[in-house]
């Protein structure tokens, strides 16, 4: 496998946390596979030393081999415009990597232009066709698993989970991320998109990654996905708490959010204490999860107010609290460690 | 439409509750469009006036212009030699229905074969492919839904949910059944699998059915699927709890049984007072349901032990209990319609 350049494609929103997440995941745990970022709005800067471009043809100048779709909307549809820019990537003779719900094979045009310009199109999102119902095997993998629940989608559930694999691993631990998503995906380069899945399939998915991921590692830290009582994505969550076995959960919330991101009913969030037990009460009875700790993304709030809503967490949980992007993954990591045998 | 003359394909299997839980509901629920049921084992016998035949040869004879596989298992494949079946089916002339995850259309050389003989050929479980996320619709349908959940899959959810509505429609309301599984499909004409849908658009699946519910009548009985703590298919279940947005639930359990059915790991089943306040407390936070009454399948007991089993559901829940098939489903319809203003 020649070695990945990124040419991260996110157009109009490389800012945005929400919209532009697989773009800034893997500028942030991937930092050294990225050449160049695409957002013509900002074209001339640069961020963490990755040169920002207006054009494709000038983001050809770094030498990327892949574009990568840099951008989540909710459902998964490109904008129109979009499909310009995928097929101007192809015709410079990039592969392309998506993980929309749409596939690159599905664009028309596109499949036969990439054909012609002997690129390559690969959809991060489509599963495996060989998947099964959950079969009982996730109990049986040889690992320490710990799954990242959350108050709700897109509050950085998935960047604790890397923090906490990088921590674990600069301490020497066989740890290992386990992608459930396209972003996380792109960042370890295996995975399955658990959304993706079809529904019966769901627990199985999951349990297939936790069986992989004990072939790689013997401490798990699961990406999770949605909300246990997000109005649209709960049927994810919850298959992938049972898919994946976790013994341990760390659950992560998002400092000052109250309602339910891009939810048009705006359902109001669970408190910790709450989101807490009713993870716990929703475990596998063969394996019943406790939560160890918790992980806020204080990213909206002065550094005052992030320590205390850390205090606020701890004090209203009786478990160790802390921002693991502005403050370190290292007190979530003990938290989970001491309740590992 | 043609009126639909159905050869049940049930081989091996017609007798049994679980295997042959499409067979059995089209027969109890949508008998007049059956003309023979296919059980080489009970050749010659019949069963509710329906002839049993060996082979679809001599099904022919009772002029069926379409055969429906009447056969679940779990994860859905065909048994390898149903596909010799199902050939002889299309040779003869047949229309094919199949509600397995194998799709007649990926059974090699059957399209081919049904081009030939000019029949169709229909998976049931085949999602629109127009599906989104939820949006929140639901909770504007005008109707008062209820959602039969319950401790277990195949024990009964769909049969309850079945009789609640004929029980509703005899006494003059406006009720309809909403099918979210191949057999309710059959057995309804309309209806979306909810557990072949990509798990992204399950809520999205399940708000779909309540609006177009919603068109047909103001009292909508949703069928429900898995369990909420379903070591293989809680994904589903919350996904169908969350989209569906219920009103009011039907918690069904089959009387004995205490582990889960079909499952290697032999997972425990929550009591009902333990279910009742996991699926209160698992409601949408706008829509938060509670559990109308229990809907007890005392099948495997004598008549004396089903009203000890009643007696006990009533004494532990608080809550009126009965068997809709054995004792009717007038005593649950009113402690629904109860709490309906």
């Amino acid at each position: 496998m020649s070695e990945k350049k990124y040419l991260i494609l996110a157009e109009e929103f490389s800012h945005d946390p929400h919209y532009a997440k697989t773009a800034r995941g893997v500028m942030r745990y991937r930092r050294d596979s990225v050449v160049a970022m695409l957002d013509s709005k900002r074209a001339g800067e640069s961020e963490d030393g990755v040169p920002i471009v207006g054009t494709v043809e000038e983001g050809l100048g770094f030498e990327p081999n892949t574009a990568l779709v840099g951008v989540v909307t909710q459902g998964g549809h490109f904008p129109g415009d979009w499909q310009e820019l995928l097929k101007s990537c192809v015709v410079s003779g990039l592969d392309l990597e998506n993980g929309l719900h749409v596939r690159l094979r599905d664009i028309p045009g596109l499949p036969d232009l990439a054909a012609k310009h002997a690129v390559e199109l690969r959809d991060l999102r489509e599963p495996p066709t060989d998947l099964s119902t959950a079969t009982g095997e996730n109990l049986e993998a040889a690992a320490t698993i710990v799954l990242s629940v959350g108050s709700d989608c897109a509050i950085g559930k998935m960047t604790a989970t890397c923090e906490l694999d990088l921590e674990a691993r600069r301490r020497g631990l066989k740890s290992v991320f386990v992608p459930t998503g396209q972003t996380g995906i792109a960042i370890a380069g295996w995975g399955i998109s658990v959304d993706a899945v079809v529904s019966d399939f769901l627990a199985g998915a999951a349990e297939r990654l936790v069986v992989e991921g004990a072939k790689r590692g013997d401490l798990l830290w699961v990406e999770g996905q949605g909300a246990i009582l997000h109005p649209v994505y709960s049927g994810v969550t919850v298959g992938l708490i049972h898919g994946s076995a976790p013994h341990l959960y760390v659950l992560c919330h998002e400092v000052g959010r109250t309602v339910v991101e891009g939810d048009a009913t705006e359902s109001p969030i669970l408190s910790l204490t709450e989101l807490i037990d009713l993870h716990e009460r929703m475990s596998l009875k063969l394996r019943p999860a406790r939560v160890a700790a918790i992980a806020l993304n204080t990213s909206g709030v002065s550094e005052e107010e992030a320590h205390a809503a850390i205090a606020a967490a701890e004090e209203e949980t009786g478990l160790p609290a802390d921002d693991p992007v502005r403050f370190g993954a290292g007190k979530i990591l003990d938290g989970v460690l001491k309740l590992i045998d």
